[in-house]
């Protein structure tokens, strides 16, 4: 089972252009086996926003047929596409979200529950806990960016059985870097060992307004070892075969502890 | 304020040179300035038994004379003395455990509550959570090797307002390590990170009846920044400013995010 991520570089307010480079990502890795392409986080209209008002110029209602492309290019092997956008709600409010998208059309949308920096600004909050769809290419768990720094979310996607978990992402380079840039990467490995789960995370590359991309796709393995990534700040398909069952065994290799039978429900989340 | 990991190779079964070894190491520890010093786990009795009448035979009451020796080295510069010890309660079980001392005496006494490998056949489990003592050096956070590797007991100890978490540890060598060996120090990283809050982990060295130790002591600040180690296989002492104040500040630095506040709870360990 191969999974790609494509690290792309969307442009702030070119929703058409975005709209086709999304396109030829999606085709291209489906056309290089991936099952599970994932794309970065608010893919179709870039990043760094301005205003509530741009957001909302640029979301797309999820009825929208840009995701067609997705349909038509997840098509061409049997894939799900599982990438960012900034949504129009039916409660016509704009949200930091994901589609997951197959030959059959749009599966499921997140809404992001843990915001970063400006986007409380330009998005409203998803009020419903991240998901893991059943699809045709296996269980996949879906979280944007800065969830997964809350071990609470990859323990319940884990938990809740996905196999993969996959995040649109955009990961600014912050100055606090220089000395720690690993630091988002080793939180990855850390979530996929602990719950002995595959994590996939799509990154993206580029500058926008003056803020740069740091490109830290990378793709894990249920040991928390790194298959594939990160790039750093260029364009690039990841692409790593994953064999989506060694999740479903959450036994440590070479011992007896199963890091799922082992835990101790019972003393965790006490008062104190 | 400086802490301390003494990264020392107890021998199984040497229960009177291990108590020389340990107090040894407190002395050093204390009069470099550590006002926290961290021993490995099972430093009194080894870790590589072959029987549960081993390890009793092994194990120490807390009314021990040996912890005087602890109170004696913590007093040279009241510091405060974690460390871990194979337990002979007073349900006249054998448990996996970790004493606080300082110069006052015993603190507190806590069990490991998720045991590894063979530990089982030696060991009782602990029934109480991993718990935060407030000491005259900080707040100090009590969890054992394995129990790291649950992203709830970091989670607990930080919200219940740990400051740093210390953690005797014994990780042997394992063939999985070969391409992954840094994962351990990646979970101790992110769960620094994700948290805020300081981590000390004391690792040991040396070679037990077969057995290799992997030495991967490590003292990470709330970034996830490594401070110092690991050193390897080698007896070590990590010494580490660590301004315990900032891990009392959730923000994550140049952001307004605050990783407690953003924190859903509504939205965790919901039925699917």
């Amino acid at each position: 089972m191969k999974v790609a991520c494509c690290q792309i570089a969307p442009r702030v307010g070119a929703r058409g252009q975005n709209r086709i480079a999304v396109r030829e990502a999606i085709r291209s890795a489906v056309d290089a086996g991936a099952r599970i392409v994932v794309l970065p986080e608010l893919s179709t209209s870039g990043y760094v926003l301005r205003s509530e008002a741009e957001a909302r110029e640029l979301a797309l209602r999820p009825g929208n047929d840009a995701f067609d492309d997705w349909s038509e290019g997840a098509a061409r092997g049997d894939a799900v596409v599982i990438g960012g956008f900034a949504e129009l709600g039916d409660d016509d409010l704009v949200y930091d979200s994901a589609a997951v998208v197959d030959a059959s059309g749009m599966l499921a949308i997140y809404r992001k529950a843990h915001l970063w920096l400006d986007e409380p600004r330009f998005f409203a909050v998803g009020d419903k806990p991240p998901p893991v769809i059943e699809t045709r290419a296996g269980r996949i768990g879906v979280a944007i960016c800065y969830d997964l720094f809350f071990p609470e979310v990859t323990r319940d996607l884990a938990c809740a059985g996905a196999e993969i978990i996959v995040a649109p992402t955009c990961s600014p380079v912050l100055s606090a870097d220089v000395t720690n840039a690993d630091i988002g990467i080793a939180v990855v490995r850390a979530a996929a060992h602990v719950n002995r789960v595959f994590i996939a995370v799509c990154d993206r590359c580029g500058t926008e307004r003056g803020t740069d991309w740091a490109g830290r796709s990378v793709i894990v393995d249920p040991d928390g070892r790194v298959l594939s990534g990160p790039p750093g700040d260029r364009a690039e398909m990841l692409l790593a075969d994953c064999e989506l069952a060694l999740a479903r065994d959450k036994v440590v290799p070479g011992t007896a502890n199963d890091v799922f039978g082992d835990r101790r429900p019972e003393l965790y989340g006490l008062e104190r």
